[in-house]
């Protein structure tokens, strides 16, 4: 019995993190056009941090929203063009009207776990204008199963047509995906999906087990190319998921062909999984923070494996940059 | 509950596949005294396939047998030196003798899964000095479960004080992991190990899935320096056991300074996930092949995936790269 798996494809958007989102139109063009042709389902680009969120506080893109989705708009034709939207980020009026009218086709709401409140208006324009509405709990790692199916189950009243997980910390080993996963399945009608990290060696592992579980959508990204240790390889991700009899209409020769194109004109390093990426995976914190906590560490003379012990500790997000230095100031005054 | 888990460090052996057998002294002296001051238990060290194999046909290394072990030896304190020792590439008399009078304390004989036989001499003779002697099992996905515990009985009988199995090729998955190792802690009175690689993003899983359904000894890498797409990374691997209550030894932060030792000092490239692992993975061929996989299909201007899936129906092993060529024809001549 084929079972079919939902995949998106965030290279051209969680990629952008890992090259402080300096991906240019011509890099977003050859990889949405190699996508197309391996039969991807939804592409997604834009900004690391999604839609209307290039700043000097999270870091500028190279290239503006518009740009970016008009450029991979020219060059999908099968594929549908997703976007990742943070409320806060990207305001309805400025930002997602204007996507729509480009032609973006799957609108990915996006908050941090305990925060879906947040969603509500997005999600519910996003079906009005009759486009695919889809929540996102980030950093799910920081919820108990029975919180995040609270939260789902908010996203799902306010129109989301599936509901994804991301680990945004990589903190996830399998049988924590196996919990969660089971639980949304059990409490929610839309389809559930999981976004995997790398930090811990499990992003394939956990993204079977999500399926195993009940999840019937994954993301990926060429050669892994994502925040902090990567994401799940997504030509690794349909292999595994060919062999073990899942179908996901992507040709796999296609997406193999995709992925080395992506390793020579669209990444400048395939990811690997850094001792530091290992110790914020294990501590729970948002792979963000990596270059702020290596420079300020490095600044005061602090074992930087110390300074995200102490992040996880303290249950920090995105956007709290600003512990960073508290915590290494209190580590400083420790030493002594 | 505590339980151990006993590592072997392949770093300085399997590691030495992904240089072509060019690991220098130097890189040997200084990784063997991070992984003894991080408290690894045992270091194996060696050409890629194993003490006596340097050679024409399957590489020279840079450094001699002897100078190997005599610079390992000399950098170890508490880690014990462990080999591996492929009857056909070692002789008892020219190799093991010289190998255990520099102090090698841990030897490992191995052979293909179904062929044990060959290892019953070379393991009575490291018992009978007194030193630990332990049976490999390699490209152990080619035999089905009762024959690997067939096989594995052998070298038990022979003196094995415990069997790993090694995932040569890449091809397992964890369900695969679990049916095997489950079979062979029922069919023995030794301990189980396994020894995994990482095509299908898996090496971390499957560990921790043979540990799961029994297994007591695993195998990892610094970095998962190692052949084909790399083996299990140790620094990963340690994270992972502590998290999840198992015990190995191994200081954290240690295993940490010495894998970013190694990416400074002993490795040229962190193994990454090719599109060629993954196929070879699938096909389960062996990936000291891939070389020579790949200059003979740009040679003929054939699909090396293809090459991939034909080597893996005509069940090839190590030592048959002849066959490559014969491939390589087949499909010239399908394709006109």
């Amino acid at each position: 019995m084929l079972k079919h798996i939902l995949i998106t494809d965030s290279t051209l958007r969680d990629g952008n993190h890992a090259v402080a989102h300096q991906l240019n139109a011509h890099q977003i063009a050859v990889y949405a056009e190699a996508a197309d042709k391996a039969g991807v389902p939804i592409v997604e680009v834009g900004h690391g941090n999604g839609l209307g969120a290039s700043s000097m506080q999270v870091g500028l893109s190279l290239v503006d929203d518009v740009t970016m989705l008009e450029t991979a708009r020219k060059h999908l034709s099968k594929s549908k063009l997703g976007i990742h939207v943070i409320p806060g980020f990207a305001t309805i009026k400025r930002d997602l009207i204007r996507a729509l009218d480009i032609g973006v086709d799957v609108v990915r709401v996006a908050s941090h776990c305990t925060e879906a409140d947040i969603t509500q208006r997005h999600l519910g324009f996003v079906r009005e204008r009759g486009k695919e509405a889809y929540g996102v709990l980030m950093m799910s790692h920081m919820a108990s199963a029975s919180v995040l199916v609270e939260e789902a189950q908010k996203m799902e009243l306010y129109g989301a047509e599936g509901i994804i997980i991301m680990d945004s910390a990589g903190a996830y080993l399998p049988s924590d995906v196996e919990e969660k996963i089971t639980a949304l399945v059990n409490g929610l009608k839309v389809p559930v999906g999981f976004h995997a990290h790398n930090n811990l060696g499990m992003a394939i592992a956990n993204s079977m087990t999500a399926i195993a579980s009940g999840a019937k959508l994954l993301d990926a990204t060429a050669r892994g190319f994502g925040a902090g240790a990567g994401n799940a390889q997504i030509e690794v991700l349909i292999a595994v998921l060919e062999r073990t009899g899942y179908i996901t209409g992507i040709d796999f020769y296609g997406i193999l062909d995709a992925s080395d194109l992506a390793e020579k004109e669209v990444m400048p390093v395939v990811p690997t999984i850094k001792s530091e990426s290992i110790v914020s995976g294990l501590s729970g914190v948002f792979s963000g923070f990596a270059k702020h906590v290596t420079r300020i560490s490095k600044e005061y003379g602090v074992d930087q494996r110390d300074v995200y012990r102490e992040l996880g500790k303290r249950k920090v997000v995105g956007g709290q940059e600003d512990i960073i230095i508290e915590v290494v100031m209190d580590l400083v005054k420790n030493r002594k």
